[in-house]
């Protein structure tokens, strides 16, 4: 059975085999630099951002103070928060020159590609134009990036132009606010901040890398963002939410999904959701996505989603003894929330921008660009041939 | 002085000293890889695109050959090749959605970020759907992005929309058409077919590297395209021809170039178009594209330009025993053809396309997901704190 990490693409191993040897083809186990950002899997469950446990993050912090946290190096007093939350706010207004492109982007567009043509064509729009500027650029970024996606979605499905200054004053309500038109209930919006928080930064995974070594060259950060964006893209990376939410929703009842689970793993199908090529025991942010999935379930319409998914919880654990990474228990999560699948990913990019742009600032703060070498496996020497005589 | 070779920042050096050692940040000297599309500097100034010679394929060659080459694998056939010059020709015509997108992008923007923008909407109108769409997509990016750096060029600068659809028959004739509004001279045309050769490939330098870690998420070409526009935009790898025309169109005569070199020596500026981080003896690029340019030269309205640039090659051979690398005599190259300095890179971009689309190519047949580690430096385990306690 091939198993797919939300981030990584493990060979085939099972939850107990040892550690792959390091080294050897994508740069697996290789150092490609520094960071002060993060740790991943320390102790063999741990994420740590700039030394808090992701754990005291997601109980204790709305996600504006650990996006704080990340670009600004330390958590903010309340006054900090505060000017940061309505600076954010403040910067919700979308360029008439970025409306009227969204409005030219086809419903059956992918949304990834909808936020890496946002995000570039804001770099024309207001250019960076130099890294003093950096911290604005991010700024605007996470509080442009819900407006953004929901703008053409409303269009494009529905017809409607939302307005897209709004009061709401946290970027997962503000999201959610957009989306439907009318202002989300408290926990919604505390929902949005752990799961907002737990995808914000994971090290180097591949779309930070691609944002790093487009800033190696010290390009613009619209370009390292669309980078990644671009990267997060690849079903390698993001969208294990997604596949696992599609997976999930076409059983009817705990016993059904059991079944089902078992005859894919008898078909070696990919299941999604499951293990992850760095955690070894659990992944720490599954536990805390469960727990508001769990509180979610409570007040739904569709009583049967939960169950189900802890359904294929056990039994992936009981066959496989493998645990569930973030993505899992976020699908049921977003869709008790009402959130259309396709747009789970859109979401990580919300998240993940956080991440990406310290990386970037980061990087320019001790650059050398980043050009690896290759081994050369083509032909030796050819001799050139006249056209007619090939 | 520092000097900034055209994709690689190499420190501070001159010609003699010793290779760097190998490893260390950047992946400087360590394999990422297997590529079997070029080799750069293996006898110290060689280059070759699948084994054949760069100066072969340049003094050959059409660019179309030389793309053929890169992406399926061999040199065409006469019947081959017309083919393929057809399938460009009928690939001009501009989605009007994105051209409505390029007349929203204004007259200062960034060329490179027009580029990325546009071959980012393109993945929303013409998304790849699997990878056996690889080529097709390949060759409409390649067909297309004359036509869109033009497009937005004419429109913004000159308020005219210009007709892309154009029986011109080569990719740097049609470019030169399109920017001019009539058919270029033959001398252009084949100054063009080796320029576009000369940029088309060169291992794992940073763009390409970025648009393989995009590819090895598996996703879409679009998005790889983007992250190594963006990449390319940086001031360290593409640009340096950009620089170069503005150094020495300051100077009105080769005397005063000369002092003017003198002079940015002694101040330790940067001299951009000078020495490369690979190459040791010459860049085999660069009497390549001289000898275009000095028959360019010949037919000018301008007669110092090209005397001034080889006043300052001289002077940097006796002062620094530096070769001028391929991006100091396309400065000259491209001027005398009338192409406005700002429009460099994105000809840059029309013909890299070609390397990045064949490394896209590659990572995907053989694909391991590029996640590298990183170096931990930053603090120990925090305890979090209360916002009011902080």
């Amino acid at each position: 059975m091939k198993i797919t990490a939300p981030e990584l693409n493990p060979p085939q191993h099972d939850h107990h085999s040892n550690p792959k040897p390091l080294g050897g083809e994508g740069l697996r186990g290789q150092s490609a630099g520094t960071t002060a950002l993060c740790t991943v899997g320390k102790s063999g469950t741990g994420l740590t951002y700039r030394g808090y446990d992701i754990s005291d993050l997601a109980y204790h912090a709305e996600f504006e103070e650990v996006a704080y946290l990340l670009l600004k190096g330390k958590l903010p007093t309340q006054a900090e928060l505060s000017a940061y939350k309505d600076k954010l706010v403040s910067f919700r207004g979308l360029p008439l020159a970025l409306k009227m492109m969204l409005e030219q982007i086809p419903a059956d567009a992918h949304p990834m590609d909808v936020m890496r043509t946002a995000c570039s064509m804001l770099g024309n729009l207001e250019q960076e134009q130099g890294f003093s500027e950096e911290y604005d650029k991010a700024d605007r970024l996470l509080a442009l990036f819900p407006a953004i996606i929901c703008y053409w979605y409303r269009y494009s499905h529905h017809g409607v132009r939302i307005e897209t200054y709004c009061e709401e004053d946290t970027i997962g309500g503000y999201f959610l606010h957009m989306l439907t038109g009318s202002p989300p209930c408290e926990l919604h919006k505390q929902v949005m901040h752990c799961s907002l928080i737990l995808y914000a930064e994971h090290e180097f995974n591949a779309s930070t890398f691609a944002a790093r070594v487009c800033a190696s060259t010290l390009s613009d950060i619209y370009s390292c963002v669309c980078a990644a964006i671009g990267t997060l893209r690849g079903p390698l990376h993001g969208g294990a939410n997604e596949a696992a939410m599609e997976m999930i929703e076409q059983w009817q009842t705990p016993d059904e999904a059991e079944a089902g689970i078992l005859k894919m793993l008898a078909d070696k199908e990919k299941i999604m959701g499951f293990g992850h090529a760095v955690y070894r025991e659990s992944d720490p942010r599954n536990a805390l996505i469960k727990n508001w999935s769990a509180k979610l379930a409570e007040q739904a319409d569709d009583p049967m989603l939960y169950a189900i998914s802890e359904r294929v919880e056990a039994v992936m654990k009981r066959e496989k003894n493998l645990f569930c990474n973030a993505d899992f228990f976020h699908a049921s999560a977003y869709h008790f929330m009402g959130i259309p699948t396709k747009l789970f990913t859109p979401i990580f990019v919300m998240s993940r921008l956080t991440g990406w742009a310290a990386h970037v600032f980061e990087q320019r703060e001790h650059n050398r660009i980043i050009r690896p070498s290759a081994d050369y496996i083509g032909p030796e020497h050819q001799e050139w041939l006249p056209i007619d005589e090939r």
